[in-house]
C-alpha cells in the first residue's frame, strides 16, 4: 500500500473533474492556461488578456508574488498585481491563476484569483499546504524541482486531508545533470500520476525546458501522454519581459500552437475548446 | 560554436534519412523497432518474428550479447543468438538490430545484423565507436544513462568522423533521483536533438520507464514530440522472459499500441507503415 | 562577479565569527551540536541534555515543529516542545537550536531558542528567510536538498540583506541517484563555501548519510575538510526514537566520536572544547 | 543478501592488502599516487618523476591512452607514452599506473605498467573487466560517474570472479546537478565500501572537484574518512598541461599537501611513508 490515501486511485476510482466555472479540468476537455511569468504593468496584462481571449484561452496565469533566487531580483507588484489580474479577468471574461508564497497573503490572493498556485519551491511548505487545504478555491500544486512522485502526492494529500479536494497537479520539470534545458521534463510522471491518483495533471513546458523553441514539441508530447492540460508562458513582447522572456511564446505563436495541439488532442480522444 | 561538427545542423541543414532497405528512418515515415530484450531460444524468436510481421513491424530487436550489471546474470546466446535472429529475419522478411559490446565481435555481429546497436553503457566506449565508424551498417547509438546531450552528440561525432554517416540516436532515459521509473525519459531531448543535429532520433520507452503499463503513454508522447520512431520491448510471453519481462508488451498489446500511434503520427504529419 | 554580495569573501575578507554566549562558531574552536531529531517527551530531552552536558557538548538540537513528508506523520510537540527544550537548557546550562517552519511561529521559537534553524525544505522559503533576517538570533541555514551552492548563498543573502549577519551554513547532503545513503554528502561544499564566503560552515552527517554507522567516518571527514562544526543526531535510546532512530548515535557513541574528532581537529589546527 | 559475493565483507572478513612491491595498499600505510593527467613528453614525465621521487611519492600516474569526450581532442601518445612511463619508473625507482581503454591493448599496457587502471567511462565495459580479471597485475577500478555503489562493486566482482583478486576501488566523484565542481565527491562511499567490501579504497580529489584549490580540503577529508590512499593530479607546469591543468597541483603544492596529510593520517591511526 502506498503511503498516501485520499489522493490515491484506490480511494477513488473515477477521475476527479474540477469545475472552474466556464470550464472544467480533468474531463474530456483539455485546459490551456497561458500568460506571463510576472505581472509587470496594467498595459502588459490587458494586452495579454485580450490576445488570449481572442485565441480562445480561458485561464490566464500571471505572478504578483514572485519567489526569486536572489533578494535583489524583481519580486512582483504584489497586491497591485493582483488587482490588475482581477480587472483583466473581468473585462475579458477570463479566469486567473496566481501564486501565493506567504500564508499571510492567502486571503488576499484568494480574493482576487480563481485558482491558487503553489509554486515548485513551496511544494513542501506544509504550512501553506494546510492553509490552502482550508480554502474553497482550486489549488494548482507544482511539483518540487527535486521531489519524487511520492513526495508530490503526499503534498497533495496535505491539501486534501485539510478539506480541499480541488487539487490540480502540475509537472514542471525536475533537476538533473543535463544543462541544455532549464529542467528535465519528466513526461513519465503523467502516466505515473494517472495510475496512482485520480487527480487532474497538467504540464508546464515553459519552466520545464526554459527555451521557447522547445515548447511546441514538449506541449504536444504532454497532451499525447495523457495530460489534462498545459500551463504555457505567453508574453505580448517576450523580448521585453522582466523575467523568463526566453521561454515565453508571443500571442501569435500561442495561437499557432493551440491549433497544433487540437490535432494531437483529437488523436488521443480529447478536445480543446 | 558547439564542439561538434559533422553531426550538427550547421554542417547539414536537411534531415539525414537513412535507407534501411525496405524502409527508411528520418523521413516522413516513422520506424517501429520491436522485439525481446534477449534472444532466449529459437522458438521465442520465431514466435516474436511471426507476430511482429503480422502486425506490420519491419525491424526486430533482440540481444545476443547482453551487458549485465552482475557477472552472474544471463549474458546472451552469443553467436547462436545471432544465427537465430538472422534465420528469423530471412523467414519473416524482417530486418534485425542487435547490440555489439566487444570490438572483437564486430565483424560477426555485422555479418548477421542489419543495424548495429551501441548500448547505453558503451556510449563512451570510444574504441567501439571508432570501429563501427568503419562499418557500412547503420548504427543505433543509445544515449548513455548519465550522458548530456552534448556528450551524446560527440559520441555520434566519433562514428561519423570515422566514416559512417548512418547514425540513429536513441533516447532511453537518464538516471535521476526519481525511483518510480527505471530511468527518467528526457522527452525534451527529441526537440533538442532536432535543433542541434540532422540525425534521426528514436525513443526507447521500455528501458526509459521500466514499466509496461507506461509504455503506451510515453510512446505517444515521443511521436508527438517529433521522434522518428520507437524501439519497444515485445515478448511473446513477457511473464516468462529471462530479462526485463515487466517492461515488455506482448504481441497483442503491441498491435493495439501501433494503431494508437498511427493516429498520433497523423496529428503531427507523419506516417506509420 | 558572483550574484551574491554581502555573503561573499570579496565583501568581507576575514571569517565571520558568531558569538553564541558560552562559545563561538567560525573561529579556531569547533562547535558540536547534538541531540534528537524530535522532542518527544520531557524525560527524553532531560536525559539527552544531561548526557550531552557530561560529555562537553554545548549546544543541543531538538525539533518541536517537524516538517514531515506525510500529513499523517508525527509533527512535533510544538510550543510544549519548545518549553521542554528551554527548561533543559536552563537546568543543564546548554544552548538550544530548533527549527521554525511557519513565519507565524517565529516570535515563539525565538523566545525559547538560542539559535534558529531553517530546514532544508525551507531554504527557499523567502518569506521565512526575510523574517529571520529581522531577528537578532543566529540563524542556521540548512542547504536545500537539491540546491546549488550559489542558490544556498543567495538564500543566506536574503537573511543578511534583511539585517541579520549571524548566519551559519549547514551542509546536509544533496539528492542524487545513489540510494545506499539517504542523501549524498557534498564534502566539497565545505571548501567551496570557504572560498566564496566568510560565513561559518557546519555539516550534518546524520541526515546526509541516514546511517548511524557512517556518521563517524563522515564527521571526521568534515572536520578534516575545514568545517567549523557538526550537527549530529543523538538520542538516548535510538531504537525507540519517533523519527530517524536509525541515523542517531547514543550518548556513549557520541562521547567516543568526540574523542576521535578532537584528534582530527588538532591535525588541522582546530580545537574542540 | 547483496547481489555480490567475492567482493563482499561476508565473503572475506579481513581487509585485502595488495602487495605492490615496494609498498602495499589496504593496510596501515596509505598510498599516494600522483602524476599528470596525460603523458605529453619525455621531459614532462622525467621532471614529474624526479619531483615525485624527491617528495617520497612511490606511484606515478600518467595517461598514455586518453578516453576523451570529443574525437578531436588529444588522445594520448599511446605506446610511446607507455615507454616513457616505464623508462621514468626505472630511472627513478617508481611504480606506474596507467589506463587501458581497449582490450586489444591490454597486453601492451600490462607489459609497461605496474597497476592497470580502468577509467570511469569503462567501469561497465564488461569485456575489459573480464580481461583484466585474467591479468596478474593489480587493477585500479574507478567508479563510473553515474554508477551506484552496488553497480561498482558488481563491476569489481567481474574482475575477481575472472580470477584477479587485486582490485583497488577509486572514488572520483559522481554526476549531480551541482555545477560548481566538476563532479560531486561521494565521501560517504568510503565508509560504505569499507562496510560492504574488503577491498582497498582510494579517492581521486582532482577529478572529483576539477579545481586545484579544493584538492587539499578534499584530500584531507578522504584520509579522515578512512580511505586507503589518494590519486592526485600533479604536473610540473599545470598552466601548460594539455589536459586538466586547472585541477593539477605542481610539485611544491603536492609536497606541502603531503605534509598536511601525514598529520591527518596520524589522527586516524594511519601512516604515510
Amino acid at each position: 500500500m502506498p503511503p498516501f490515501k485520499l489522493v490515491s486511485r484506490e480511494h477513488q476510482r473515477e477521475d476527479t473533474v474540477i469545475d472552474l466555472g466556464s470550464c472544467t479540468i480533468g474531463g474530456e476537455q483539455l485546459l490551456i492556461i497561458a500568460g506571463p511569468c510576472a505581472v509587470e504593468s496594467k498595459e502588459q496584462v490587458m494586452t495579454t488578456a485580450e490576445g488570449l481571449k481572442n485565441i480562445g484561452v480561458q485561464v490566464m496565469r500571471g505572478g504578483a508574488y514572485k519567489p526569486r533566487t536572489s533578494p535583489y531580483s524583481f519580486h512582483g507588484l504584489r497586491e497591485e498585481g493582483l488587482k490588475i489580474l482581477a480587472e483583466a479577468a473581468q473585462i475579458y471574461d477570463l479566469m486567473v491563476i496566481t501564486e501565493v508564497v506567504d500564508v499571510r497573503d492567502l486571503d488576499l490572493v484568494s480574493h482576487y484569483s480563481h485558482i491558487i498556485q503553489i509554486g515548485s519551491r513551496n511544494m513542501q511548505n506544509f504550512t501553506l499546504l494546510s492553509e490552502v487545504g482550508l480554502s474553497n478555491k482550486p489549488v494548482l500544486l507544482k511539483r518540487g524541482f527535486a521531489a519524487t512522485i511520492e513526495e508530490w502526492l503526499l503534498a497533495a494529500e496535505y491539501v486534501i486531508s485539510a478539506g480541499n479536494k480541488q487539487v490540480i497537479l502540475c509537472e514542471r520539470g525536475i533537476r538533473t545533470f543535463e544543462t541544455y534545458t532549464r529542467n528535465t521534463l519528466d513526461i513519465s510522471a503523467v502516466s505515473a500520476l494517472k495510475t496512482l491518483s485520480h487527480l487532474p495533471v497538467i504540464v508546464d513546458p515553459s519552466h520545464a525546458t526554459g527555451r521557447k523553441e522547445m515548447v511546441p514539441s514538449v506541449s504536444k508530447a504532454s497532451i499525447a501522454a495523457g495530460a489534462d492540460g498545459l500551463m504555457i508562458e505567453v508574453h505580448p513582447k517576450p523580448e521585453e519581459a522582466l523575467c523568463d522572456g526566453f521561454q515565453s511564446l508571443n500571442i501569435e505563436e500561442m495561437s499557432f500552437l493551440k491549433l497544433e495541439l487540437e490535432k494531437v488532442a483529437l488523436a488521443v480522444n480529447r478536445k480543446i475548446l
